[in-house]
């Protein structure tokens, strides 16, 4: 079987298959976003979460949250109220950590050259940490993240180390996290749809930068061009710069004819 | 100029040029690792740090600590003591937020197929965010990423907002991650070189499978698998599935023979 009638098997397999997930859905603030990759030929999502406050229960080694296994106090994917958060560590036992959880989503792609598309969209978007991953046998995945983080324990051992104050002054951070986090998945799904739809005119039309004579054309490709600059405004940038992971360290930047 | 000689002259000018990072210097705990890279034909780090706990003094829009222009009240790759953060602290003029920065490290590989080895490697050490890159003129990285963080805010507005005793225990927390992560650079160290090891073998003996009348042969593969299977232990297994991003999402996982 080619590899474009593989994906596609992979794409219905996935795609019928029951989502696994606690939650059992996708988040409402990625729906559309979902749907839109779903509906194109060289893409399907495996996996997204829209960004989560979560509050864990139960540690492990003393440090580290144990996912798997721990006890979920809280999780929401809205603005969350100090009281909230206050009646949940009332059931903690062990050692309870707050996390503000960023956007991810798992895109499989029919071919490394869709993969790339996507991931540049991701960097511009301010999903620093997004990835490609492409298997032994070829299938090949991207990954978009978020360095926009926030994890912060507040139980241990069953006592509540913080005050409440400091509760409510944590969830002014995190909701503005989930704000920030907000505005970049729509400013990724506006890139993305540009993107491809460049993409789409550069295929059907290879010639299309040298047809200066067409104003259709013309005008089409100045209007991409405009809202393709929305996605790298200076103020982006900057918020890209402060969301690096890397300053401190001899940093590589990937620009756009990298 | 073909792809081969264009990575190597990449290669002599990146290890050329100065080491922007504020430090200056490849990071104690990663020296080998980075040497060890630098040394293969296949391979150029660009960036690179062991981890480090971090005191970042300065907030952007009142929620994002702004890494690019903020003052670092502290910064250190060695486990860290209440009383170093108290002194830092006390310099502090806005909002202050104390971070735990696990091992990052960008290499630049000749093709994608040296980036996938690199990227199984990660993912097997427990490096569960790593990522591929592919540029559009074909310069492609492998950032290694952990998912493995921290990141509480103490001060704002001024103000300490919690009290001695929780700078303690967070910093008991930060420590036992840094002690992790170290870990987690050894495993890393170690399956890389026994990874590269088995693929030279291959590539000179391509055969070497079907030649267990070699005892030579066999006894290093033997060996090899050996090594290899320290990669992925129970217990590692274990600290992957705690460690992982995407629990309670719909999960992808990379096997092996993907």
């Amino acid at each position: 079987m080619d590899r474009i009638a593989e994906f596609r098997k992979w794409k219905v397999q996935c795609l019928s298959k029951a989502d696994l997930s606690r939650k059992g859905s996708v988040d409402e603030d990625v729906v559309e976003l979902v749907q839109f990759l779903n509906m194109r030929d060289q893409f399907f999502t495996t996996s997204s979460c829209a960004g989560r406050i979560l509050l864990l229960d139960g540690g492990i080694n003393g440090f580290e949250v144990q996912k798997q296994n721990c006890c979920w106090l809280l999780v929401t994917h809205k603005p969350c109220v100090k009281d909230d958060v206050i009646v949940a560590l009332k059931k903690a036992n062990g050692d309870a950590t707050l996390k503000f959880e960023p956007f991810v989503l798992h895109v499989q792609c029919r071919q490394l050259q869709d993969a790339q598309i996507l991931h540049s969209v991701a960097i511009d978007s301010g999903f620093r940490n997004s990835g490609i991953t492409v298997g032994k046998r070829g299938k090949t995945m991207l990954a978009v993240r978020s360095t926009h983080g926030l994890e912060v324990p507040l139980i241990h051992k069953g006592k509540l180390m913080v005050t409440e104050e400091y509760i409510d002054f944590l969830l002014n951070v995190a909701n503005q996290k989930m704000e920030e986090n907000k505005k970049r998945i729509e400013r990724f799904y506006n890139c993305l749809q540009h993107a491809l739809e460049r993409e789409t005119m550069t295929n059907l039309h290879p010639k299309i930068k040298e047809k200066n004579n067409s104003s259709y054309t013309y005008k089409k490709q100045r209007n991409q061009e405009k809202a393709r600059s929305q996605c790298i405004t200076k103020e982006n940038v900057k918020e890209l710069e402060n969301d690096d992971d890397d300053v401190g360290i001899n940093i590589t930047i990937f620009p756009e004819d990298y």
